[in-house]
């Protein structure tokens, strides 16, 4: 047995949203929208499913979908991509996998910043790799210069960097892109971004990929969801970007770890890109609202709640709510008691873990946070 | 860049299937059937598309499925399974890649039977194994003690069994299961048993999983496809069935290969799992006659068809057909100037390479059976 599964534990979303359903709790844990579909993209499924083929897709993709991926990024984020740059996976899941397992060696080591999604450093581990944390300092959650320069060493073999940040809500700015990109050209890094949030911007921003920065598109892997884009999160259809030398060789990961994914779903993404983007601005409407009502009911019911500019996230702080539970004990009462699942923070870190923060997910119908907000409030 | 991936080649089923697209080849290659999948299945997947959840599933799988496989199992095979010996995956390269990745440490051997299927030396590589090739000799493919014996060294860690097997069309007999099971028990090796086509048996065999021997349900983790008992491979719904602790540790693997897939698909095979049985003889004579058509018609073009018990696949000796070409070189120009694409068996293995077999998938309708027949008599 690999000791490094054997230690390992469920991963916390999963673990948040299994409690949910025994304890009949809302679920605030894992990060997915309860509305907000369209029911034109399911439609088309459905007609793909009954007339279209049932059998192997390509493995690097449908080349309608890798050819509507590469357009929108073009559209949206100046990108100068083509089909041959995309490569499709079973979820950004896979995508992370894939182009983690295809640049790490053993002994490289890889700075990730803390708080990470939990499944970077374990990717990272399995690869032979070191994860090197870098750790962000709430309320701020800045990339500073000193910190990523400390972590840096002649072993450095690449950065996984996440834009918008989950779990703080954070957009990083253009300065703290630019110091990446710095030290990324100068050590000739590998970046594999994940930036799966990139179209969930609340207060109007705009989002630049790390791949447009100088000397970025040729040692960026960029991983986007479909599940993310369309709320879907169950479809597990996601994407690498890529120069088509980083594409191909994550492809040769790929093809090993799922070697392709339904055709069907990615006939519907497909679709869903090419409809125009009509449904974009409304999306992050209508969940800036959700994330106003929630932190509004939140404060009203006494939690000290960071700020959020991004993601489907925003996190509590419990010692400035006057909690003294630690992020780990809170979640568990909350669940059990008060039936609400919300995210502990420690499992983002392994070595300055916060444990006075938890994540909520306010990607939700009003009724949804509404009740939320309400078993918050008998959780304290 | 990893060095493996570097110089990895492009799988050759897609490699096969690509140059049939291209040269609008009739494709024999990769192993997907052209023709037998229930509308029923379809509609239920539908169905849930537009009326179910399209959220994440659980990582390990919707409950309802888990049961259903393990239930299946129960009632084909006689294991004795419950939902918690079951971890579903995005198809059944996930399902070997959580295997692998989760058992295998750097410095262990792994043992495969070549010709193997050609994800399992790469996979073994990436979790730092070393794939130790025991190569079965035509035309008996038979898993000989001795062989198995020289091959087996302290290092040894794993077994990746695969029965029915994928090219040669061989189902293993009792015998050499249990000369497998002997050599697992004795050395304490764990033993991943690629068994997707356990299904797929034309003539009238009965098939036993290598975990029904004695000593081996601790200690085999068994893959297994939904794509190929329903014929219906684009779906990419596999599963690992095993001990509680085995399927635990490939969870672990699992939920950050690729967390979980589209639950309205794995739905839809839950359906298809709990309507019964009637389906599968008829599968089973209906591929066992597209065999046998194939068979005539490339006998009666010259070409030695070796003997296929199961699996989608028959394998033709260029050689004793009269065909000077190599493997490689035949089905590069069978699909580019005759129409056809096979599949080359030199990929199947890295040392003791048979070059003078190809195989053809005879999953086929008549109609392409004959096209491809004829495109084969113009391919010598
Ligand atoms: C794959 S489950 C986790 C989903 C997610 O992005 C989150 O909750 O952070
Ligand atoms: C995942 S593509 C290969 C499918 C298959 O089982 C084969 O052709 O051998």
């Amino acid at each position: 047995m690999n000791p490094l599964y054997q230690q390992m534990e469920t991963s916390v979303f999963e673990r948040m949203s299994l409690a949910a359903a025994k304890h009949g709790a809302v679920n605030l844990g894992q990060g997915f929208p309860d509305f907000g579909w369209s029911p034109e993209i399911l439609e088309a499924a459905a007609k793909a499913v009954v007339e279209g083929s049932n059998q192997y897709a390509p493995s690097r993709g449908l080349p309608a979908l890798r050819e509507a991926v590469a357009a929108h990024y073009g559209r949206h984020q100046g990108l100068d991509l083509s089909a041959e740059n995309i490569c499709v996976t079973s979820g950004a899941t896979e995508a992370l996998a894939a182009a983690i397992l295809a640049t790490v060696e053993p002994g490289d080591e890889v700075i990730i910043f803390t708080p990470a999604y939990d499944a970077y450093a374990p990717l990272i581990r399995r690869a032979g790799g070191l994860p090197v944390e870098v750790a962000l300092q709430p309320p701020g959650w800045r990339i500073e210069r000193s910190a990523l320069e400390a972590a840096i060493s002649p072993s450095t073999k690449a950065i996984v960097f996440n834009n918008p940040h989950n779990p703080t809500g954070r957009l990083f700015d253009r300065d703290e892109l630019g110091v990446i990109a710095e030290f990324a050209v100068i050590n000739e890094l590998v970046v594999i971004s994940d930036e799966v949030w990139e179209h969930i911007l609340l207060d109007g921003q705009a989002f630049t990929p790390i791949a447009a920065l100088p000397g970025m598109a040729s040692r960026t892997l960029k991983c986007g969801s479909a599940g993310k884009i369309f709320s879907l999160t169950g479809w597990k259809i996601g994407w690498l970007a890529a120069s088509t030398e980083l594409a191909t060789l994550a492809a040769r990961a790929h093809q090993f770890l799922t070697f392709a994914s339904a055709p069907n779903l990615q006939a519907a993404v497909a679709y869903g890109l090419n409809e125009g983007d009509g449904w974009l601005q409304p999306m992050r409407d209508h969940f800036a609202r959700a994330r106003d009502r929630m932190t509004a009911g939140l404060e009203a019911a006494g939690f000290a709640v960071l700020p959020s500019a991004s993601t489907y996230f925003m996190c509590v702080d419990l010692a400035a709510s006057g909690i003294s539970l630690d992020d780990e004990a809170f979640a568990t009462q909350a669940v059990a008691k008060a039936g609400v699942a919300v995210v502990p923070l420690s499992p983002f870190a392994e070595q300055e873990a916060p444990r006075h923060l938890i994540r909520l997910c306010f990607a939700k119908r009003d009724e949804t946070i509404d009740a939320g907000v309400e078993a918050m409030a008998r959780a304290r």
